[in-house]
């Protein structure tokens, strides 16, 4: 069983400067002082994130054309491994497709990949430095800089 | 300006009764009764919805076959047709391009579609029977079946 739950909202842009412009020009305010490679933006109580197409193709562990309908990722960010663990597993077992399986990765959490039937992609990570709400919202902490 | 804020996430799907069982089968249980066509699962503040690929294209105003990235669409709900006229004028103003203007819709409410530089669709919408919450969140009325 997965929690009822989207975190973190992941646009895969070609050019995250312009993209940045874009959303800053709609009047959406980045969260701290800004990260090298990734753009974060607090909602209520998730996040949309804007990420290079690229990196997020190599971050979902294939190649950038094949992306498609999975340039946009859903998440949902978990307390624990074991957590992130069973959501992968049960969304295989319900029919999902496999993209990439949970591992630790190089930003200090865990994380998987899968694909519902219809290419839509879901995250399923633990990050150490976002700690989740008993509602399963998701805040980003004021250090997330 | 747009608030910073995604009330609702469509998932455009082909087969929709397969994709209900898919969701169902990873734990996501239904909102209200079920309505024909669509379907709601109220999530923290925001929603997550199901819908024919064909009818998510037919309400974007454009063909099918042009999805891509935008077979998954961000949603922004509001509480008055002219937010909804104001963020769409604000989208198009950043470098947006237009989808479908702002218009009365079949459902009772007023509905438009933009899509950012990297082709993600966003809709703004005020839907008279779902309220917004002062924070921008939207919770599904229990009348909502």
């Amino acid at each position: 069983m997965t929690p009822q739950r989207v975190t973190l909202i992941t646009l895969g842009v070609t050019d995250l400067a312009a993209a940045k412009a874009f959303y800053a020009a709609l009047g959406w305010q980045e969260h701290g002082k800004g990260q090298v490679g990734v753009a974060f933006y607090q909602m209520h109580g998730a996040v949309l994130a804007l990420f290079g197409l690229a990196d997020l193709a190599a971050d979902q562990g294939r190649p950038e054309a094949t992306l498609g309908t999975g340039a946009a990722t859903l998440a949902q960010n978990f307390a624990t491994e074991a957590e992130v663990d069973a959501a992968y597993a049960a969304a295989l077992a319900a029919g999902g497709t496999a993209l990439k399986a949970p591992q630790k990765v190089f930003w200090g959490g865990y994380s998987g990949y899968w694909a519902d039937p219809w290419g839509h992609v879901w995250e399923v990570a633990m990050n150490p430095f976002w700690p989740m709400a008993a509602d399963g919202s998701l805040t980003l902490p004021d250090s997330a800089e």
